[in-house]
């Protein structure tokens, strides 16, 4: 997909952009030598200055030049006789250049630099309005300048390891079998109690639209509409007296079409006289049936009810897009709008469903050490000296396994040495943060996989086991983050599910879709989900999850 | 990732799927010999019943199992010894058995079937109540049981075919270099006009909610209220009698906590007092101050806006998610939910831009060809024939290239020839989708790229030519479909795109980010936008929009 340049002195070749005529800096800066190879040949390259200046009296000027292909910059250096410097070396300035690659002096950082020979485009900057001038800004400052904080390093960083993540996802399940399943948006499926979802919805932008209507043109009154019945009744007469009178037929025909033009009318101002501000009503309460989908439509929380139904007639699938939460949190680990991947399997159960999720985390962590670690590098000095050995010991460690009643006496042995929670440990409760922190990042110090919960704790689609007591889900524990997926083998047979969802007092109606799959050829089958902005703080060590999402969204911020 | 199951006796292998005991379909079906190599060997298998008949007097049964791993079906023969034949043949019926691979009686179609040992899981049906009982069904007849609908070998193909061309997307983009952004789904740039663009709301929510409080606990009246404030201030007093008699410092510090305590209660019912019912209203406007973004809220039309941030930092990227129009359509071609993927390539032109697309869309008509002929098969033997036929054109032939005027002239020379168009044809009209066709299906019989559109037809963002008449725009038109992508050159300089955003008439300031890109460090950049759905139809020949996509949203619907 690439065309190459070659030049025939240095005998390597430097890959060009496929769309492009550019060369990006990750092919010169990540071959095994640094770009020492490729001394000698001319190469265009585009990107954005980190930081400019001149040098030699003003005789030449040394750039970083970043475009994002990679975390390193290029030198690149600039004559006075090519270019007007000063327009250049501002913190910003897009640069597109031709020049030639060559070796700089001994004893400097880099292994190849480039000489430019002509200015093709210069994108400028006014260094004293440049809203992000400086290299070194706080996280919480560049969220307010959302539309340049991809220019910075941490952000760019994050962006490349965030896209490495998202294609070994589906990656990964591909290459198991599973099928890509688009999950809806858009849901009239009300899961988790509406408190929590948002509302999609035409009805607000009608009223306003109608509102607006009504004060252009205010709507007929009732005098109105009797004035229009009153010419509809004479026209009437007239037809009437005209054909009593057996009158010409054109006198006739022009009186009907009065006539016809009066109801006409008529019609007009009576549909306009219904016309009323405001959202439609119908019995006191807002009525659904005039809005989009004719009913209440909300964004979805999670996409697996309805990925079970591709699981139950392709087997193996997945789910992997947007989530939302109309939750008021302000915290650092909540976002109203975030991406989940949900795998489903069929004829599989929870050992499977473990397997699965230890699988497919591990293969996330290899494929960062493979593909990114000089993004990680970056990480590990900047924010969390510890990521890459993280990375390297989860992609190698055997997950522990243990069950809730282990975690549980674990935890309680823990409290008699004299460790505090904050939160009490009894059989029965849901683990708090600080337990699985415990569990993952002391006890055992590796991921740790949680599984057969109380049934009183957990959502009706899990699996009742045997005992009665407890459901056959199942958390996986990782340190820095503490859970990271949770899933379950759902409850496949009928009767069983039913009882739950009555149990739990949640009306059926809702929900008979979801049991006519266990009605007819129901089957085995279980799934997990991963919070993917989870999976990106986890990895990179970043605190806030607000940074690792190209356009965070919370409680009174949703920029652009 | 896959363990294997090896049977010494045939000297071959079976790949038993990753994540569960069961070999899929595809594994022993899509083998070079069609599987007849894998004789001899014990598997299980689960899937579903295609059609199932008992044979011999009832001795045995024949089912056609398909797990969904590829179109074609394994045929299982269970003895009447094993299990209850009945409850194995109704169509639906899952099975989960074990047993050998055996190859068949000369002259059968098949090349291996299964014999049962064991059956390990049925999952009933009951055929008098199943919802989708015969094997020929209408497409829309399957809309309404949107639940069951990828039972069918129908949607099974199309959710392959999908999940091809999505996992080709990644790939494609991917080895080009570009990275996958998550642009936001919740927008509060309006950018094509709020009339177009769903709500999104928590105020109608929590209205409901407020009313339902108000309603179980009534709000305190202005007596209530003036009650409450009356009882503070004969506290007040009593605490100041207290203090002015010199009383024991006991008695005034119980009356100040009778005090303190009528202070809260007062400020409980004046804040309760102001509850009202309905959505906030300020100045006779709703006050979205008080919605969850404390402003209005959208769902995207389109992530190109915001990606281009991307672009403008990191060079290439591409976005690839839901996209959302409230449009009433009830057409064969609109959802309201859809996919798009919208690439956008920096230090690149219209040129770069054109090439870009085709060579996407080459990709993923090869990638097809490649990945999913036995699907492609079904498709061409039950929907287009032609359409296998297409994909190899589109992958081998180079797209045709023509401006806009050209277009025009050459429609116009057409009508001169006798064809006849419902839409006239002059300078300046945007092309009608019968003036598409014409050029791709009839003209050039083979894809067209028109370039350089008036620039009154086209978006204020589109970069003006030197012509100052045309923009640098480009559609790809493709036989079947018409359209297939659109997209632009953008315009990178401030004072050009200041100037057309004030030409059209649009406001500024909620454009000010985007005038931001160009103000500082401004970048040649250009991209396009692919409607997923089109390239499926194109692909499949399937001719509703609303049965190759999962869930379809249009107006009216939203099942699940």
């Amino acid at each position: 997909m690439v065309s190459t340049v070659n030049d025939a002195a240095s005998g390597s070749k430097v890959e060009k952009h496929a769309f492009s005529d550019r060369v990006t800096v990750r092919t010169i800066l990540t071959r095994p030598d640094g770009g020492a190879g490729l001394a000698g040949q001319r190469v265009r390259v585009g990107g954005w200055v980190k930081t400019g200046r001149e040098q030699g009296k003003g005789s030449f000027a040394f750039l970083e030049v970043n475009d994002g292909s990679c975390p390193a910059n290029l030198q690149v250096i600039v004559d006075a006789s090519v270019a007007d410097l000063g327009q250049l070396v501002p913190t910003g300035t897009c640069v597109s250049v031709e020049g030639l690659l060559k070796n700089p002096p001994e004893g400097t950082k880099q292994k190849i630099e480039l000489r430019v020979e002509k200015v093709i485009d210069v994108g400028t900057v006014d260094p004293a309005k440049y809203p992000i001038p400086k290299t070194k800004l706080t996280l919480e400052f560049l969220r307010d300048r959302i539309h340049f904080r991809p220019r910075t390093n941490t952000i760019s960083a994050v962006a490349r390891i965030r896209n490495a993540l998202a294609y070994a996802t589906h990656t990964f399940f591909q290459e198991n079998g599973f099928l890509y399943i688009h999950t809806p948006i858009i849901t009239t499926s009300d899961c988790e109690g509406a408190g929590e979802m948002f509302q999609v919805t035409t009805l607000i932008s009608e009223a306003e639209k109608i509102e607006k209507e009504l004060i252009k043109n205010p709507p007929p009154t009732e005098a109105d509409v009797e004035a229009a019945k009153l010419v509809v009744k004479e026209k009437g007469e007239a037809v009437a007296k005209l054909k009593s009178e057996k009158a010409r037929k054109e006198a006739i025909s022009a009186s009907v079409a009065e006539l016809t033009k009066a109801k006409e009318n008529l019609a007009k101002v009576e549909e306009r006289s219904k016309l009323k501000p405001g959202i439609p009503q119908k019995d006191g309460k807002i009525d659904y049936l005039q809005d989009f989908f004719a009913r209440q439509a909300f964004l979805t929380v999670s996409g697996q009810l309805q990925v079970e139904t591709y699981a139950c007639a392709v087997s193996n699938v997945y789910t992997f897009g947007p989530t939302f939460r109309a939750e008021n949190s302000h915290t650092s680990r909540h976002l109203a709008e975030f991406w989940m991947v949900e795998p489903e399997i069929a004829f599989a159960d929870l050992k499977d469903d473990m397997n699965c999720a230890e699988a497919y985390v591990k293969f996330l962590c290899q494929w960062l050490l493979d593909k990114c670690l000089d993004d990680m590098e970056f990480m590990a000095k900047n924010y969390d000296k510890s990521c890459i050995d993280r990375l390297r010991m989860v992609a190698s460690t055997a997950f522990e396994r243990i069950s809730y009643t282990e975690a549980v006496d674990l935890l309680l042995e823990a409290v008699k040495e004299g460790k505090k929670f904050e939160n009490n440990v009894e059989w029965g409760i849901d683990l708090a943060s600080e337990h699985e922190r415990y569990l993952t990042e002391v006890k055992f110090q590796k991921p740790v996989i949680v599984y057969n919960y109380p049934k009183g704790i957990k959502a009706f689609y899990m699996r009742v086991n045997d005992d009665l007591k407890t459901v056959a889900a199942m958390d996986v524990l990782v340190p820095k983050v503490g859970e990271l997926i949770g899933g379950s083998q759902r409850e496949e047979r009928y009767d069983v599910i039913k009882s739950r969802i009555e149990e739990m007092g949640l009306p059926l109606e809702p929900y008979e879709w979801y049991l006519d799959l266990r009605r007819f050829g129901t089957v085995k089958h279980c799934g997990f989900g991963l919070g993917f902005e989870r999976m990106i703080l986890f990895a990179t060590g970043i605190d806030n999850i607000r940074d690792v999402i190209p356009f965070p969204r919370y409680p009174g911020r949703a920029d652009l």
